[in-house]
């Protein structure tokens, strides 16, 4: 099974978004982090985050971890979960 | 056979698109969950899900599902039904 | 020789898309259905329907079974026929 | 070698798109037809046709076919003309 | 060597874009025409000619023909010139 | 692992992209480099620079060779981290 | 290694697109060329010009031979250098 989320997460300029990068990659079940800003503030940044693992991977483990970095989920736009052998370009 | 349908569903902001999406991909038959973000309100949240299995999926199950899950099943937006040996590509 | 039909269909809400989808799919030689709402009114839903199938599939069954359904064909918008070994990907 | 023509044809309301179609493509060298419809007036409704064949494919034949038909071959909008063993994906 | 040329030719309304399509074709070097109308005027059309071929390909001969049918070559909109085990779709 | 990082760069306006991306390009664990102009200003020129390597790649090498170029790292606008056999395009 | 220049040019009327095609081709390490039309002014034609090669392209060999041909490199506006063992398409 694979699982992907799409989040939107309020962080502080610091830590940057490489690091946030590599301590969600290290999650248990994580194989993919991609992290876009989409606004900077004063005191703010806005960005998009998409988490993509194996089906182990825990929208927990992932809220745990922003939040160890001091980084706010803001909503989960998006959530992707289907089976390994289910070829996602066979629909139309 | 596969079978897939796009849904329009409104749902309170609880439970979790996460939730609503591993439930639904525990319906026989179900091989593909997504959920996408519409819009938020103060009460609901607007979300669009596409489900995708095999040809035992059933509508209704997905229906019963959602009902569960205090989601209602606005509308049925799209729905594709085809062979699996019919390469959904071959068209122009 | 492959076929395909899209069709512009004028529905009541009853019955659904999904009921709709399955009657087309169990006519001879019909291989794949695709139906999209295109615009929900008070008494009609007005959806564009793709109907995919081998050499012997019918318009006029097609025309028959939506009939039956209550729902009126209101054109056919695109008509595609061709060779089965005609790469359909090899124009420009 | 490989032919495309991509006319636009003006037509009364009958016959049908799916009679034209099958017409067309019953011609000698012919392998694809595509019908699409692209205004509807009164009287008569106007129609782009792609007919894609061999290199034995000629344009009077689509003509004569047309004028059978009580269609009007309006203007030629596009021809492509290859070999068949030149890639067409090998431009940039 | 590839070579690729996208021409802004103007023409009289005769001869027709099969006959040029075709006679450009049959210039040494030529593995792909395709001629696609632009703007109809009431003499002149203007019209994109895309002419593909081998190395030995030259603007001259296809200058020449157009001469010979009475089209002028208005502009070198575009020239490609690569070998042929260079990949392009690796470049970004 | 798979490391891709998209930087928003000022620099000024010497020295020029060629040398940048050549410079970049001999950062231990950079396999590409791309460097494209956003915008010019009087003094100064703002870039886009992409930059793909391998685990090993690390931002700070890349922050100080910028240094030495007298260029400076507006933004890391985006991170992509991820294990090489995670197949990208499995997503929806 | 593969080195990639899209280039923003100068140039007078002639000599033509044809001949800075082939002209630019035979520089060493050269594998593709493209030309693409910009804007065309009263003296001037304004023109984007692509040069890919392998790793022993030198823009200074390229910068030479458009002054030979009375051509101005006005600005480098993309660079991209990367390794021939790097999918470019295995990034997001």
């Amino acid at each position: 099974m694979k699982v992907i989320y799409d989040l939107d997460v309020l962080k502080p300029h610091e830590p940057g978004n490489d690091l946030i990068a590599r301590s969600l990659k290290s999650i248990e079940g994580v194989k993919y982090v991609a992290i876009k800003i989409d606004e900077i503030d004063n005191v703010t940044t806005s960005v998009f985050i998409t988490v993509q693992g194996t089906g182990d991977l825990e929208l927990d483990d992932i809220k745990e971890k922003l939040e160890e970095l001091n980084c706010a989920l803001h909503s989960v736009d998006k959530v992707y979960i289907y089976d390994d052998d289910w070829l996602t370009d066979n629909g139309p």
